[in-house]
C-alpha cells in the first residue's frame, strides 16, 4: 500500500536474471540491464539532438527506466515463448498490462495514479523516444551476447541473440542508428578478431539481411 | 540432433531457478527440485503399496523425473501468470506441449519418438501415479517455503506458498496424504516453534479450509 | 577509442559491490543501485511537479543515471575513508574528476566531448534536480540497510547507514521529502515491527536530530 | 525422527558440489547430478527394452535416484582417495553403509525400515539395472568434463575424467552402450571440433584401451 | 614439476568449502580459514611470549600456514567420518600423508625436499606451537559457528560445532587459553544476547564438561 | 572492545574482492590472497636461508600475514587511484595508518598495544623480510593474472597486471628472485603455450625492461 510498496518492489528486478537456462560466464540482472539501457538511450538521444531532432527527455526518462518493470509480475519469459504466436504474445502482453494496472490500482495513491499509468505503459511506440528505447534495448543484447562469445561461450543462442539484435537495429531509421553502424559497430567487430566465433562474418550477414 | 541433444539439454534445468524475483536465503534449481520430487514420490508410493495399492513404477518414474522438463523451453513462469485466466493457462500449456513436440520431432530418432512423446506428456492425471506426483510436487513447495520462513525470510510470498501447497495436498485422496497429515506435518510444525512466523496457526488455518 | 569503449565500460559497474567488506544477505551492484536511484528520482520529481515545481528532466536524467559512473575508476571507496578529512575528500573527488576527464579526452569523439563533460560532472548541486538526486541516493541507502536489518543482519554498520541516511534526507527542503516523511517512512516503520532491531526507536531518534 | 527428517535431509545434497577443489566454469550439485542420472538411466533402459530386455523399473527407480544419498554422511570424497587402496576403499564404503544403517535405525519408522534398507543399499550390482546405473553415472562424468573442456578449462583433471568415464562405459555389455558408442558419442566428438583440447584423439585412445 | 606446481596448487584450497552440505549464510574456503588460523595463532603466541614462554616462530609459521594443505588431496572429509573409528581415522591420515609424500617426491626439487617434508608434516604435536595451532584451529570453529547462530541459522550442527570447539580449547594448558576464557569468551557471550539460540547456556555447559 | 573485536574483524577480509570491477572467471578474496602470500613467502625465505641468508621468522610471519589488514578500513582501492599522484598516495597511506592506529587505540588492551602497533605497521621496508613480502605479493599478482589469461579472459588489465608484477619482481635483489626467474618462470611460460594471449612474448618484454 503506497509508494513504499512500489519502491520496495524495485529490488525484485535485481533477482530476475536475463536469458535464464543458458550457460553464461557472467549473469545480468534485469535491473543492471535497465540501467545500461537508460545510459545507452541518453547517448543515442544526444546524437539525435546533435542532428537537430527534438527529444522529449521526460518521456525518454520514463520509458527507458521502466521498460522492463512488468517483469516483476511475469518474470523473464523466454523469447521463443513470446514469439510462439501473435495470439499468445498479445495475451501475455495483456496479462502484463493487467497486472501492472492492478498493482497501480491497489498500491499507488489516487493523486499519483495517472502518472504511474503513463509511466508504466509499453514505451516502444513509433515516436523518436520509443525508437531510441528499442535501439538501446537491442544494443544491450548485442553487448551481452558479444562478451559471452568473446570469452569462449559455445551456446549457439548467443550467436542468434547477436545477429537478431543487429537485424532489428539496422531497420530503425534514426541518426543514432547510422552513427552506430558507422562508428560503433566497426570497433565491436575489430575488437572481436580473436573470438572463437567469426563475429565479422556474422555481422556482415546480419547487415545484408 | 539425436539423443545427445536431449542429454545435453538436461543441464539447462540446473540454471533455471525456482521462484524467480523473490529474495531467498537459498536458491533451488529446477533440476534439484526434480530430484527431490522423485525421492518424495518414491516414499509416497511405498506408503501406497504398503496399503495394498498397486503402483505402476515405470509410469511413476517417467512422470516424476520429467515433470518440469518443459521449463527448458518456457522457463519458470511465475505462478500468478499461469493462474491469470484459464484461457492463458491453457494457451501456455499448449505452447509448452507444442515446443516439446517440436523438440522430439527434430531431435529424437524415429524409433524412440513414441517413447519420448509418452514420457514428456503432462503427468498430473487422476491415476494414483499422477496424484502422487501432485503431492510430491506440492510437498517440495512446503519444504522450500518452510526453510525460508524458519531462517527469518520476511517475504509474504513464502507464507502463501506454504499455505497453498498444504491446501492442495490435503484435498487429494491417497493413503500417503493421510500419512503425511498424521506423521510428517506434526513434525514440521513442532520443529517450527521458534520460527518468527506462526507456522502452527497457518497450518491449522490451511487444514480448516 | 570511441563510444564503444564507453558503452562497454558500463558493464564494470555490475561488478562493483556496494558496502564492501560487510556481511550482507543480499549484495547490490553499483549498476542496480544506479537504476533504483533513477526510479526513485522519477517519482520524487513527479511529486515536486505536482506541487508546482518545474523540473529540468534532461538534467535530472543525466545526473541520476551517471551519478556513480566515476566508481568505474576509483571503486567503491569506503565511506569512513571519504569522510576522514575534508582535505582527503577533496583530493579523492579531484582524482575521480581527473580520471573521468582523461577518459573523455582519450575515448569520446570531439563533437560529443562537451556533452559527456556536462553529463559526467558531479550532479549533487543545490538545484532541485541536484537535491532530488541526493534524496534518491540516500533513499536507496535506507532500503539497503532496512532489508538487511529486517532479515536479521547483526552488523551495526547497517543501523548507522539507516540512521545517517534519514538524518540527511530530512534536512533537505523539498516537497518530496515532506511526502516521504509523511507517507513513506511510516509504512517502512510499520512493516518493521518484527525486526530484531528497534526500527521505530532508531527512526524517532534520527528525526529528532 | 521420522520421514520428515529423511525428506529434510535431501536438501543437503544441493550443497555438496561435485569435484571439489578443481576450477570449474559451472558447478554441479550432487542433487542435480542425481537427477540427470535418473534421466539418462530412463532412456538407457528404454533402449534395453526396445532390444527385448526386461527392466525392473521399481529397482531402477530406487537405485538411480538414491545412488549418491550416502554422500550426505561422508561428503564428496575425492576419487584419488577412494582409489588409494582396496583396503581404504572397502573401509570407506563400510563407513558409508554404517552411517546409512544408523540413520535408518534412528529415523525411519519400523514398518518402513525394510524398504529404506533395500532402497539405500549400494545399487551398482551385476543386474541390468545395476549396470545401467553404472553407465548413467559415468555418462554424467562424460558430460561434466566435456562441457568444461569445450569452454576452455585448462585443468588436466577434466581430460582424465572424460577418458576414464569412457573406458569404464565401453567395457559394459549392454545394448544401450552399443547405442551410445554408435549414435551418441560421434555427436559428442563432432560438436567438440573447436575445443582447445583434442577430444577426437582422446576419445579414440580411450576406446582403444 | 617444480615449485611452480606447488605454488599453483595453493589456489585449489580457495575452492574447498568448509562444513560441506550444511546450510550456511556465509561460506568459508579452506584458504580463508587457514589465513585466520595464522592470525589467531600470532596473537595467541604473543600472549604466551608476554607470559615468558619462548616461541619457535619459524615452526609456528610453518605449521599454522600449512595445517590444512593436505585437504588439496583428500578434500574436506566430514568430521563424523573422520571420527567414525580410530582405525579409519588412522587410515585416512595415512592416505593424506602418503599423498603429500608422493606430491613432494614428484614435484619438489631435490634440495628443497627435506624442507617441504618438515613443513607439510602434521603440526598438532604437544609442543607449545602445536598446542597453539590446535587452539587457533578450534577458535575459528567457534567463530564460524557463532556467526551462523547469531544470524538465525537453525542447523543444529552449528550448536555442536560451537560446543565441541570450546570443550577442546578449555582442556589445553596454555596462558593464551586462560586469556581466551577470561577476556575473549565473555565478550563473545555478551554480544550474543539477542541470538535465537541461548549462547550463554551452551557456553556454560561446555565449560562445565 | 578487546581482542574479540580484532578476531571478529578478520572475517571482513573474506568479503573484499581483489581487482574489483574487472571481469574474472574466478574471484579472490583478500584473505585467500593473504594466505597465499604467507605460503609463497615461506618458500622464498627457505630459498634465502639455503643461500646462507638469516631470516627473522617472527618478523616475516607478522608482516606477511597482516600486509593487507588495513583494507578492512579502506577497501581495495583501485591501483590507478593509488598511483595517481605521490601526494594522494601518501595521503591514502596516512589515512590507512590513522585508521589502524585508531582501531588499536580503541580496541586492543593496553598490554598488547605495542605488539599490535608493530605488527600492523607497513611491512614493505628494505629488510630481507620486507623484500620477500614484496616478491610474494607480486607473485600472487602473477598467478592471478595468468590463470585468467589462460582461461581466455580478454580484459587487457590482466596483461598489464602480469607484466607489471614481473617488472617489479625482477628488480629486487634476492636469491629467491634469481630462483624464480631461473626455475619457476620458465615453467609458467611453458605451461601457457596454448594461451590466447602470447605469454612468452609479454614475459620477454617485461624482463627486458
Amino acid at each position: 500500500m503506497g509508494i513504499h510498496t512500489y519502491f520496495q518492489s524495485l529490488n525484485d528486478l535485481e533477482r530476475i536474471i536475463r536469458c535464464p537456462g543458458k550457460f553464461k560466464f557472467e549473469e545480468h540482472s534485469v535491473s543492471a540491464h535497465s540501467w545500461k539501457v537508460v545510459q545507452y538511450a541518453k547517448t543515442l538521444a544526444d546524437i539525435e539532438e546533435s542532428n537537430g531532432v527534438t527529444i522529449d527527455w521526460k518521456k525518454l526518462y520514463e520509458i527507458t527506466s521502466s521498460h522492463d518493470y512488468g517483469e516483476i509480475f511475469i518474470g523473464d519469459i523466454k523469447t521463443p515463448v513470446k514469439h510462439y504466436s501473435m495470439e499468445l504474445r498479445g495475451m501475455l502482453q495483456q496479462v502484463e498490462e493487467g497486472m501492472i494496472a492492478l498493482f497501480i490500482e491497489e498500491n499507488i495513491p489516487e493523486e499519483l495514479k495517472p502518472i504511474f499509468r503513463r509511466q508504466l505503459r509499453e514505451g516502444k511506440d513509433d515516436s523518436v523516444e520509443g525508437l531510441i528505447l528499442e535501439v538501446a534495448d537491442k544494443l544491450d543484447q548485442v553487448y551481452e551476447a558479444l562478451t559471452e562469445l568473446q570469452r569462449g561461450n559455445t551456446e549457439k543462442e548467443f550467436v542468434i541473440m547477436y545477429r537478431e539484435a543487429l537485424v532489428k537495429i539496422k531497420k530503425i531509421k534514426l541518426h543514432c542508428v547510422d552513427y552506430f553502424l558507422k562508428h560503433i559497430l566497426p570497433d565491436i567487430v575489430n575488437e572481436s578478431s580473436n573470438c572463437p566465433v567469426d563475429i565479422q562474418k556474422i555481422t556482415k550477414e546480419a547487415l545484408a539481411l
